[in-house]
């Protein structure tokens, strides 16, 4: 699977391209179950809140055969590849949990300023992906998006402790943030479970907690141009991946595969 | 202004019926205007949080013309009429602010239970309207309702403190209002300053916060019919209003007419 040229313009233009349905319903049933397993998983790579209720796994191409070859998927590979113009490496990995009427938030942030500050990423040439493991909806906590604002490049900013992580965010003042959507307005990519999203690395964003009843799992993976690897790192390597070997991408039905498997297991 | 009988059957079934457009722009600009005055105002019926912050105004038919003239709105007060079949007082007059990038928010709750509770009203002949001084949009903290709820009357729930507030939440726990979305669904009114929506005493609502540059003023009135008038208030007169006096409804120009006295002034 290759991004086409107006949705590679769009990347560039907006920061982000929106690719509903980039999963089926099948291989989003083994990853979904697959987390389900992780949920019970006593590990460092699994932060929880206070309450023991998961926010996030880390790394899970340590412990998850599933995981593991999502981060190798070709349809996620191929666009990193494309939007970075050369071969790219697992820079951070990880399963954002807000569960039901949860208070998981986050405020505008730009995720490059930190990779630069603590991990000592040199250039913005790194991206993440999403991909949705639940349906997203305006209910349960989506990601907002300034379009246009990874333009601006990394902007200083404050730096906050997100709750309860080891992992500080780079904040926006108010300021900063008004005159970006001036700019560039709002969006909230929503859709299916199976749904991606590709967004720059100094793209601003937020979200909001997931006041309804249904989960909303997403997996990220930041994408790294192996050129452009971290230099000081700072946080553990489930943080900040200190194996810089080029991601290959297995064959598209590598997921398949390992669902017909299970099922016949 | 009379709501249609699909509007009125709408309510029954729903618990809410949402009017976009119900007051012009202009009018809007002088209610707008106003809460700019409004605050400004020392007065106990104005509520800050600890940083200073607008949180809301109540009481404001005490000290200002026009929302003292919004009360008694006939595209208000005939609704409330016709949704109640009789006459309505005012039991509570309020502005809620959400500020840009503001933490306010609300759990899921039912007002009843605390006009109930506080307030001693002893039915559910009570509803709420709510007029958009803002535009309301998915990132501004918009409410959201489930279709259908108010139908399970008063449900018993935990009783949470309204953060920084006097005025108590009777909340609902996660299973109920999962069940009550199995059944009905969410959905979050969203739309133009001037637009309107009507709701049922009983109707579950929850919004999360403000995370855009934008403000989300809205003005509510809990309209009560005359005689299910409240009977032991423990509240200040300003959060459970001891006036039983029906809601007369003004001329349908009321607001423009004001508007033209300050414009002439």
């Amino acid at each position: 699977m290759q991004l086409s040229q107006p949705q590679l313009d769009a990347f560039e233009r907006d920061g982000y391209v929106f690719v509903p349905g980039l999963f089926s319903a099948s291989e989003i049933r083994l990853l979904r179950a697959e987390v389900d397993r992780l949920v019970a998983l006593d590990r460092e790579e699994i932060l929880r809140d206070e309450t023991g209720e998961l926010r996030a796994a880390l790394a899970m191409e340590r412990y998850s055969e599933p995981f593991a070859r999502l981060v190798r998927h070709p349809r996620l590979v191929q666009p990193a590849w494309q939007i970075l113009g050369g071969a790219v490496y697992d820079h951070q990995y990880k399963i954002v949990a807000k569960e039901p009427f949860g208070r998981l938030d986050f405020p505008w942030h730009q995720d490059f300023a930190s990779w630069h500050a603590y991990d000592g990423m040199p250039e913005p040439r790194a991206m993440n992906y999403a991909v949705f493991l639940d349906d997203v909806s305006e209910f349960n906590g989506p990601i907002s998006f300034i379009p246009g604002s990874h333009r601006a490049g990394m902007i200083d900013g404050a730096d906050a402790p997100l709750p309860g992580g080891k992992s500080p965010l780079y904040t926006l003042g108010p300021d900063t943030v008004a005159g970006l959507v001036q700019a560039g307005g709002l969006v909230a990519p929503k859709g299916a479970a199976g749904s991606a999203v590709f967004f720059h690395g100094c793209m601003a964003h937020a979200s909001g907690p997931n006041i309804s009843p249904w989960t909303r799992y997403i997996v990220y993976l930041t994408a790294n141009r192996v050129d452009n690897h971290i230099r000081k790192p700072t946080r553990p390597d489930f943080y900040a991946n200190r194996d810089f070997t080029p991601l290959e991408p297995l064959a598209d039905d590598c997921l398949h595969d390992l669902a017909a498997r299970h099922a016949a297991a």
